[in-house]
């Protein structure tokens, strides 16, 4: 029981100098620093009443005299306590002669998860009591005076890595699945993360951190954006799934370079691993093309990765989205693995097996298969039953050999074969999407494959005017392991080839946009962005479950807030002011019945 | 007409190494990298197609070839133009000779504030022809290859500085308004002093960047509070006005050192100068006390104020709540001048003036005085009848004396005397502000002076059982120049004593808190906060008329958006899942009439 030393790692090369380097220089200044003031960078125990943190005491503090404040992790036989705070655990001596009965008494009788404050003197742990596990273990507090801060009634459930908690009562007590070491650790890692991103992106390229409005218009087609009723009657803002016409409008006005950690909105009703609000890296420059776009990247990855995984590796390898469906059936592939599809239609181009001949017979028919490398070895009669049962469920499905190949991994997996690292971060970009699809509703209709604004692909603008079905765009997606963490474009910055794809070919009502196309007749640079999925990121980079695991308070499924009861009703009085009123469905029903 | 060399100031001593010094170590460093390298750290032209910006190019550039990409800013005999992008303006020289045919023609016939591209040499001007107000004056681009990005259209106004325009111009064309000098210099000064607070805070000193949620629940009496309808009949989500509850419950995680920069949400109507959305550096510590949080927003402030104006000095002064009101008539005083108010009641104490023996006569009567230095040299007889008047339109109003401070200000600034000097920054804490005010509407009830959560003074906390209204607070407010850019408090971390105050002497139903109440049961460590509004903070660094001038996309001072004419009206079909309808003031006036 006890933390490892993560956080030294966590925040070793947080300092790296202003350019760019494999050496952590700032390493070995920290490290000269620390062996001249005892100061720890970042300094945790600035401007409070600690002197120090429970965590960071070695035999190099022997016989200091230093003030802790934490929380009782626990107690044993009254002699000593285990005391806690983000940054580890320390033991604790309870003074047993009479001259110390107050504070005995403190620390005797005060509950578990109590906070108290002791100060005292670094000693060793006698000979043969140390504790190799404990970064902590070398050493223990003789406590002089102690005082208790806060005590702790009994609570729900005890804050220890090994008690299992349902999900609902950790949203529940979020305040107290908070203390855990993997909350902390994801949460500062998180913070860590981000603080780099910053770093790279403004103090070594000239980016400006920018925030754009979130109380903003809505979106044609913006179906899934929320609604915030004004004190103007039936007019309504709306919150924006991304900052995409502010990026924009940021490079016509000349920024050349924006950013922003951008918090968007998406109302998706009930879906699992989504959350009402997210966060995305928000990026946008002028003059660059996509392989800009990409090196920025892979650059911003590669510096802001922590320093407790292995280094990144670039440039990341690029294949088309044809490519992606051919070989691995899906647009997001797990390339931490083979097993790729093959087409084998060759091998039964004269095949007389019936149901292969009917396939190679049809336009398109072809014979593809995935080679599970020692299959035969690993797999069982019911594995090999269940995967065509599998296969079944989905025919007609043009994923379906994407999903096989996952749901054979999985079977693998199950039988002992370490198919996907979890230490292992395999980065793929897919370039070269179609940049319409046929609607779902009417597929003669098109609709954009990610958004208006994307540019087509500049061997295929002439498709536009013949065949636009079959134009290309400049999106590009960032996969990892299998995730989709971020997609962006080169934009349009020409408003004669916007109006056209607008209008003409997607029909759109331009009035809702003409604020955007107005900006782009008056010298708009060419320009491109991208955005990444940031919670998706620090969810596989932590290798948590859940993207709920990554976000200090996240919503349920539903999208409830379990601590506070959110959202929640509100009285007639205060709705008035907005010129709304609540319509119950069986008003609605009724109505219907009139 | 040029671009100041302001860039580099601005971005000098971005990149200060991680420990606290005077000495901008990293600026030399800088200057040895860009000897050897000749790139500027940031590298604004890393990633995209030009090699170099507009404004960099010197004379320790000549001879080098460089590509450029920027704004046609204006033409002249179509000999040479002058082009411009984010970082300043250069001259470059329209080719004459018949071989560059093409070019000549590109130069010449595209509009001003078209996007181009060009290649070629820097030269030197000609002897004579440099011009020393222009930081790029000793040289000019003998270009070799031109292309057109983009043509602009004919333009609402001029992107010139001297050119005035009205605001709801500005607004509605922002993304034009964008690329004058001064909003690019206010955005990428906000941008840079946000980062350098984030090095301090999260580098520096060990603090962690946690998101928290901006849908939540509404808060008791929170009548300024967006609604966000649901999915839900009749429940709503609320935008909070700070993230006072979750920076709370992360204490009571041990998170232990947190901060955000959060938006922050208020509707409050139609308000000159105010934003529904803003920002604010939100901040809390535990195990911190008052002058912990003092020194801590010190040194923030320090260390992040920009390097071309003079250096903060720290600490602040500290006046009480009774002090200032006092001195200055004001919580919130501008201390760049004197003109105190002087209680100069003994003097008159056996006085036979008639209206200054009545007001002694009274209890707790005064007389109080300002003198104004000079004033008899520089005030007219109009001055003096104006300050007559104004003191007889706001009798009876307590801060009569403190708003009569700053008209005699006003006019004695209109009459030439600089009192208030525009580069002085005067920062001020004022501590110990009551912990309750009487209800406005009921005086004898009472409600928080700050909010229900801030701690009483611990001299005072038997007073709550006494004289309540005499109790005082562990409030700080920092004011600047008569602005007050931040305030905070040591928090109630007991879990009886916040419930004493808000049931029993606030009268508040505690069931909307329950979380907040119980989250103290579990051990919530004694903790403090502060936030600083940011939109004000870079409104005075940067000596901006409106907070509007420091965001890049503001709402009218009504909540609109005049680029896109937002907010808007939405289809009923897209209210539908949120279960409200529009109740037009005409229908509920139709319900009374009922």
């Amino acid at each position: 029981m006890y933390f490892p030393s993560w956080l030294s790692q966590l925040y070793r090369g947080l300092s790296r100098p202003i350019r760019r380097t494999t050496q952590p220089i700032w390493g070995s200044l920290y490290r000269s620093l620390l062996q001249s003031s005892q100061r720890r960078i970042p300094e945790f125990s600035s401007f409070v009443v600690r002197t120090n943190t429970c965590g960071e005491l070695r035999s190099s503090h022997l016989g200091q005299e230093v003030t802790l404040c934490g929380w009782i992790q626990y107690r044993r036989q009254n002699t000593f306590l285990v005391l806690r705070d983000f940054d580890g655990l320390v033991q604790v001596i309870i003074p047993q002669d009479e001259s110390a009965a107050s504070v005995k008494k403190i620390l005797c009788e005060a509950p578990v998860e109590s906070v108290v404050q002791v100060s005292g003197t670094v000693i060793s742990r006698p000979a043969g009591q140390e504790n190799p596990k404990m970064p902590t273990g070398e050493i223990e507090i003789k406590v002089k005076t102690a005082e208790l801060l806060n005590a702790c009634k009994k609570l729900p459930f005890e804050i220890k890595n090994f008690v299992k908690k349902t999900e609902a009562l950790r949203l529940q007590y979020r305040y107290l699945d908070l203390r855990s070491f993997q909350m902390q650790y994801n949460l500062r890692l998180r913070s860590q993360m981000v603080m780099k991103m910053r770093e790279y992106l403004c103090n070594l390229h000239g980016f400006v951190d920018i925030e754009t409005p979130t109380l903003f218009k809505r979106t044609p087609g913006g179906a899934k954006e929320f609604l915030v009723p004004s004190r103007e009657p039936g007019k309504f803002y709306s919150l924006p799934q991304s900052p995409q016409q502010f990026k924009q409008l940021l490079m016509v006005g000349g920024l050349d370079r924006y950013f922003q950690v951008a918090r968007c909105y998406r109302d998706e009703g009930s879906r699992p691993d989504r959350q009402p609000e997210f966060t995305q890296i928000d990026i946008e420059m002028s003059f660059v093309d996509q392989t800009g776009i990409q090196s920025l990247i892979e650059g911003l990855l590669q510096y802001s990765w922590p320093n407790d995984k292995d280094p990144v590796v670039v440039p990341f390898p690029t294949m088309t989205f044809a490519e992606v469906l051919a070989t691995y059936g899906t647009d997001k592939p797990d390339t931490r693995f083979g097993m790729k599809i093959i087409d084998i239609s060759d091998v039964f181009r004269n095949t007389e097996i019936g149901f292969l001949q009917d396939a190679l017979s049809k336009p398109h028919g072809t014979v593809k298969a995935i080679c599970i490398p020692e299959g035969a070895k690993y797999l069982k009669r019911k594995d090999i039953e269940s995967i065509r049962n599998f296969a079944a469920d989905h025919f007609n499905q043009c994923s379906l050999l994407g999903k096989l190949r996952l749901e054979c991994a999985d079977l693998l997996e199950t039988r002992g074969v370490v198919l996907r690292d979890p230490t292992l971060f395999s980065f793929l970009w897919v370039v070269d999407f179609p940049l319409f699809l046929p609607k779902e509703e009417n597929p003669r209709e098109l609709e954009s494959a990610h958004h208006p604004f994307t540019a087509p692909h500049p061997s295929d603008i002439h498709l536009l005017y013949t065949e636009p079905k079959k134009a290309r765009s400049q999106h590009y997606d960032l996969v990892l392991n299998g995730n989709e963490i971020g997609g962006g474009s080169i934009r349009i910055h020409n408003a004669e080839l916007q109006r056209y794809i607008l209008a003409t070919l997607l029909k759109e009502d331009v009035k809702m946009l003409s604020h955007l196309l107005q900006a782009l007749d008056y010298g708009a640079p060419p320009h491109g962005g991208i955005a990444l999925g940031l919670d998706r990121l620090i969810c596989l980079v932590t290798g948590s479950p859940s993207i709920r695991d990554v976000i200090a308070f996240p919503k349920s499924f539903r999208g409830h807030d379990l601590m506070s009861n959110t959202p929640d009703s509100v009285p007639p009085e205060e709705l008035k002011p907005y010129h709304i009123r609540v319509s119950k469905p069986t008003d609605s029903k009724a109505e219907r019945a009139h």
